[in-house]
């Protein structure tokens, strides 16, 4: 069996407005995880691109944790590790980077040891670490995915659109964690409020489903958590207004932010430009970068 | 031009567990109604079925309403009104009688006085009237509908399942207003609620836009509507409980109930009586009836 193996694994934007919590759409960004398992003890972390310099190489990188995850179950007897990571998703911005690590991590492990698990158990373990299958799930499948939790267990639904669009992705210089930005969700919401995002989810995965484009500026409306979140992310309201005003099908926050997501068909680098001047008005640098949809998920690559 | 017209109408079923005020179902139960414009002063009602006896012959009848509404916008001149009804849809359980009945005064109305309305201005007349639009847009359009109301405009999505599968409608004796049933509805709720429901309703438009029928199971569930209408309807948990046991695909409310509907591949009628039974345990008397989609919506007979 060889010792060594490399994954690709796709970025990921969760939410999608009104699908908090339950929607996430795998992206053309991608981590490449290379690792290999070894007799000497120790791990060893070579990082090129995103988080070079920031991501430990101890067991509090999740990367780290994942592997062993997989090692543990099959009861394999490596003592070490290199992890050899090319990072493109940016970290801690609503991107997915920490889903994508986790599932680098299980799927290089798995193939190592003898693809001892199948997706859908791989994808049980991502959301054991994680805590919510949201990001893990379009990253380990790819494509869009509905994912809920039902008596612990993932239960999820992932499909293709029918048509394809892009996606704009503005990435502010600052970060923001999901633990921060969880704190600001309120403990009870209005009833009309849940009624509103029941809806406009409805709408926006039978726009995504069908093809029905031209419904995700309605049915990217929210209710439940961007508004809480607009005072972490200085010029939020004003980038994604921008982004419609440029011809986007429909923007919204991504993940947890505090990335913006534009959906278009066209026009995407005009979309881009809007937004991150919107964002420079707001005294926030900013980049943007034009996604897809990644269709496959995590891949082996050699 | 003719001045005489028939129209048959489906029955529909809203919410759908999860999707409250957003999701519908066009059924294979039907009401028609033969509309006849005169030169006589007056409403005259003849009604076979449901509602005989019941519905009256004046302004507060919905179908007189949106008679003259298509009156009214096009200045036409009738004096009188001839209503004839045959109505299979049960009045006041849940399966959209009321709706059905605006859609058939403004379909027919709108045949009689020169087609002067597209189907989406019926639709927008028939919201206006109905107060919204989850019982008439399906009603209208047939096949299942998201829609949603955007600054006072109706904005859907119709689609058809790319499989067919069969609702078990149980009606129980008793009836249960709209405006009753919206009494028990809270103001506030948490927002682990609101969540819960935005995921299922995603898995839910998702299940059915693909035709992963085994995900409808934990997709109808709902925390928003059915929890607190439950004591309105005795018996309504064990009777959902008792559809599942006897092989539904999964049950939920039909709309504002007391109809309860399972979904189902086969098995339809043991499922129907296991509901039935469940209802009479509770000291109910109910009756069920098998239905599928209905594709086409409001059309003219002749």
């Amino acid at each position: 069996m060889a010792n060594s193996i490399k994954v690709r694994v796709p970025g990921t934007t969760a939410n999608c407005g009104p699908g908090f919590d339950a929607v996430g759409i795998a992206c053309t960004i991608y981590n490449d995880l290379e690792l290999t398992l070894c007799d000497q003890n120790g791990i060893s972390l070579k990082v090129k691109g995103e988080g070079a310099g920031y991501i430990p190489a101890d067991e509090s990188n999740v990367v780290v944790r994942a592997v062993k995850m997989v090692l543990n179950k099959t009861g394999h007897q490596a003592k070490g590790l290199q992890l050899n990571m090319v990072n493109h998703i940016p970290l801690a911005r609503g991107l997915g980077s920490s889903a994508a690590a986790i599932v680098g991590g299980l799927v290089a492990a798995n193939e190592l040891t003898g693809r001892h698990f199948s997706k859908e158990e791989l994808l049980e373990m991502a959301t054991a670490i994680e805590g919510h299958p949201d990001n893990v799930a379009p990253a380990i499948l790819g494509g869009i995915t509905v994912s809920i939790m039902e008596c612990g267990k993932v239960k999820y639904l992932r499909f293709l659109p029918p048509v394809d669009f892009l996606m704009v992705a503005v990435i502010p210089e600052f970060n923001l964690s999901t633990r921060a930005a969880r704190k600001v969700l309120p403990q009870t919401v209005p009833f009309p409020d849940a009624v509103f995002n029941v809806s406009r989810t409805a709408l926006l995965i039978g726009a995504l489903c069908t093809g029905e484009l031209k419904l995700l500026l309605p049915a990217l409306e929210d209710k439940l958590h961007q508004p809480y979140r607009e005072p972490l992310i200085p010029g939020m309201t004003q980038v994604l207004a921008a982004a419609r005003q440029a011809g986007a099908l429909g923007s919204a926050l991504s993940g947890a932010g505090p990335c913006l997501l534009a959906f278009a068909n066209e026009n995407a680098d005009e979309i881009g430009k809007a937004m991150v001047q919107a964002f420079n008005v707001n005294k926030v640098k900013a980049k943007y970068q034009i996604l897809q949809i990644d269709r496959q998920g995590a891949i082996i690559l050699s």
